[in-house]
């Protein structure tokens, strides 16, 4: 009997193995591209040093996901790591380079869609996740639920294994010195031009106003994937959500048409259902990937005076990276694998 | 000067008057559609008594806020009276009748979106505003934000005079033991299927297994207008965000497509991004308000099994009331003034 179960059990696994060689894989479909956030960034208040590190920054988040993605890894598991390079980075508002709130908090929120299952998980209002992309990521494979806010998120969090750090992991002093810039006159940091403050005032960072991480991806097994993790914005009132937490408006995934991460005004970008508006336009208008992520963001988002951008992807690796700032980090690696960043309109 | 001044100053007010005068006015498509939650209601679950304390409450909502319309009122206006008399009740999952967290306490979600301006407000997981319609318009109105959480929600609500109670408000005794019964299970009502729980076990309520309330509007201005209100899911993780304050999932408005408020189970809503999806078909795909609103949920969720239903209106007065599930609590009202109130599938 014990004989039987072991040959019945050995069948299976060379049954198993060898339908897993006949997964369709398509290498050179392979796509990563990812944003680090928009608003006005011109060269003109830039140094060349910032400008390398920001492109270093961009370009090593690009070749950790596309390696994972060349090694058979899925476009989950590379949006996941790229995110988590950024939200690692002080540069980025994102993990450890979040802005505080007006209550001198840092809150965090993060999504993340897998476009193949169709699968989902978020979290807001977190203040002790060190990688909320992660905390999304658990949200989304383990729980019953798409979207957790709070102590009840972090609480989940913790008993998935996902890495807790005090809130002070989140200070920087110059994200510090930012609140401190529009503390006492009540409007967050969006309602604030500083286009015209000296070069270098903000120390570290160039006013990218909406600053925001986001990962897209498309996998060998043709599957696509979005990711998006944020700070917030500096001086929202302590309890105000974005964007980049909702599915459909800062993240969406779906094979039958696009991934797509967004940042900007993440109030508009509710309100306009962004992400998901760029899926349906390209389901229901029959337009291209192009098209359908420079109609939102050029067309619709302008007219009303909403900045930002997004970026959006096929599963055919089609590209868009549309933004209505001055400046967006972005880039993108395909089956080449040399990193293509940019950082203002070109 | 000071005469001039006045009689500038008259002027305006005669002017601004004859133009108030000229406001196209069309009593005759005012329309407002309610749902109280869907769910596994059956008639053999119900008594005559639940059945009509049900439908007199609904009733009194439609003509609550069809009054208010008749008036001259906005279909922002009508959502929000009669939400808060469904909100006030508790036969409903909202307000009053919030079901209860695995932690014994009620989260509140509530969400409104004003056609005309494309403005709205959200809050979630608010655990002291009587009235979360009522919080969610004040961020509308009052706030740069669209969306708010937890204790941040409820002190821009407080800072703004809504309306704040003890959470023990929400204690209602029936829900309570609703909890008991799936406590230790660590499942939520929604993964429970109890449709063979033998007649009155769940005391006064049915299992309106997803209940939510909401009201979609149209004023003698043509204004379109949506809201949605809940108490979430029995036993749900507590910090657990459902479709209810999700603009474009639980709630969506817009003169040039529709007005939808949902109710069902929140994670597929969110992940579909449902109300918005019906105003897509719409515009891109050029279907009716029907059309749109039954490929949705007869079909899209359907097909993956996601339970619920919408209630949606487009800007000519034409309704749309599909569910999957056995019922939903529901009706409309329209010129006649008469309320047309729903139960079962008819």
């Amino acid at each position: 009997m014990r004989t039987l179960l072991v040959c019945i059990s050995l069948l299976f696994s060379i049954f198993h193995y060898t339908m897993s060689q006949n997964i369709p894989r398509n290498n050179s479909k392979v796509t990563l591209v990812i944003h680090g956030g928009a608003g006005t960034i011109t060269k003109s208040s830039m140094t060349p040093e910032k400008e390398l590190a920001y492109k270093e920054k961009l370009a090593e988040a690009l070749k950790a996901g596309y390696n994972i993605m060349m090694k058979g890894g899925t476009s989950i598991e590379a949006v996941v790591a790229t995110i988590k390079i950024l939200e690692d980075s002080p540069l980025f508002n994102a993990g450890k380079g979040a802005v505080y709130t007006n209550e001198g908090k840092n809150e965090l929120d993060a999504s993340i869609m897998d476009g193949n299952s169709h699968q989902a998980g978020a979290v807001a209002g977190v203040t002790t996740i060190k990688n909320p992309i992660e905390a999304a990521l658990a949200i989304m494979n383990n729980s019953p639920h798409v979207m957790m806010v709070g102590r009840g998120a972090e609480e989940f969090a913790v008993s998935q294994g996902v890495e807790v750090v005090a809130p002070s992991y989140f200070h920087t002093k110059d994200r510090y010195e930012q609140l401190q810039k529009v503390l006492g006159s009540d409007t967050t940091k969006l309602d604030q031009s500083i286009e015209s403050e000296p070069e270098g005032k903000l120390g570290q960072f160039n006013d990218e106003k909406f600053g925001t991480v986001g990962a897209v991806a498309l996998d060998q097994y043709g599957n696509l994937a979005a990711g998006t993790s944020t700070g917030g914005m500096t001086n929202k009132k302590f309890g105000r959500i974005g964007d980049s937490p909702i599915i459909g408006a800062g993240t969406y995934a779906d094979n039958s048409s696009c991934a797509v991460s967004a940042t900007g005004h993440g109030e508009y970008f509710i309100k306009e259902v962004v992400a998901y508006d760029i899926a349906a336009l390209m389901k229901y208008s029959r337009l291209t990937v192009k098209e359908a992520a420079e109609k939102v963001i050029l067309e619709k988002l302008s007219k009303i005076n909403a900045e930002g951008g997004v970026i959006a992807l096929d599963k055919n690796g089609n590209i868009s990276m549309p933004f209505n700032t001055a400046g967006m980090y972005r880039g993108y690696i395909q089956k080449e694998g040399n990193p293509n960043v940019f950082i203002y309109k070109d």
